[in-house]
């Protein structure tokens, strides 16, 4: 397994990446994610790292994020366009699921972060144009939990790991071990 | 103590930060760093993230960070302008000092990562043209070493925490179990 073919090195870098690479020539995939293009900048599964992670990410009008909670903390900044982040209860709270969201508008040089266990979207409400932006999340890889709307209930959100865009290279612990 | 004056809320946010922030509005200060501006847009200190901290850093021509290491794994997008990154050894490693540093060229839209103990600096050697920056660090607050040069011992290396713009609002966790 460590001595991958040369088609999968450059998709699954490892130790084969540049130090110091050009963001328009990182590969970007939606993953089956309509309106969705993702690209890890510098991560986990790509890059080791073990304790955080940044993601470049572009998503077209009318589109938006799961409904979702991780336990990573989260912080965005949007790059360019504009849309909406919805906020619904923290996974760790009280209420049995998200409820009813907050809403508040993002916009091309705006920040905000998400904290561990919050129920979030992020969706592009701009007709126009698309939204771009850089997130920071923190312990990759991350493990994310899928809600069908803001009414299921936290035990029923969906687990999705690896994540779509780790899914190709990442390899589980124990198979590193018996190598 | 959680009672602050309004001027201190201003600028110790806690939980007077609004949810979505403006970057431009974001209060940038050099900290006595010449040449530096620093503006900490989602951090431990003043939003009391626990994983990840995010910086938006400008860097006049000509100045550059110090030579320093810290355990906090860091991801940089360069926004504007261009530099020199320079990678000496990691205090984790055999050598007891830096060493003349590899060197490697930034620019706008490229990115570089560096891991947890590995000394660096980044600097704007463009005479022409601010260097701008959004950094990702891991396990905030950051505690830094600062090296006179690339041949200091890494026994040697200066300390720093907290960091010149947590300085202000940081307070120990000890003082806070005190209330
Ligand atoms: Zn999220
Ligand atoms: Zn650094």
């Amino acid at each position: 397994l460590f001595s991958a073919t040369a088609a999968d090195a450059s998709r699954c870098a490892n130790d084969g990446y540049d130090i110091v690479r050009n963001i328009s020539e990182v590969e970007q995939g939606s993953f089956g994610r309509f309106g969705l293009s993702h690209a890890t900048l510098a991560g986990a599964v790509l890059h080791g790292l073990k304790e955080v992670e940044v993601w470049f990410t572009t998503v077209a009008p009318g589109v938006g994020t799961p409904i979702h909670r991780h336990s990573s903390e989260e912080v965005f900044v949007i790059l360019k366009g504009s849309g909406t982040l919805y906020i619904g209860s923290s996974a760790n709270s009280d209420q049995d699921h998200p409820g009813t969201p907050q809403e508040y508008p993002v916009f091309a040089n705006s920040t905000f972060h998400v904290a561990g266990g919050v129920v979030h979207q992020v969706r592009n409400t701009n007709e126009h144009e698309d939204l771009q932006c850089l997130v920071a999340i923190s312990r990759p890889p991350m493990k994310m939990f899928m809600y069908k709307d803001w009414f299921t209930p936290h035990t029923a959100a969906k687990m999705v790991f690896p994540m779509f865009w780790d899914e190709r290279c990442y390899e589980p612990e124990e198979t590193k071990d018996e190598l």
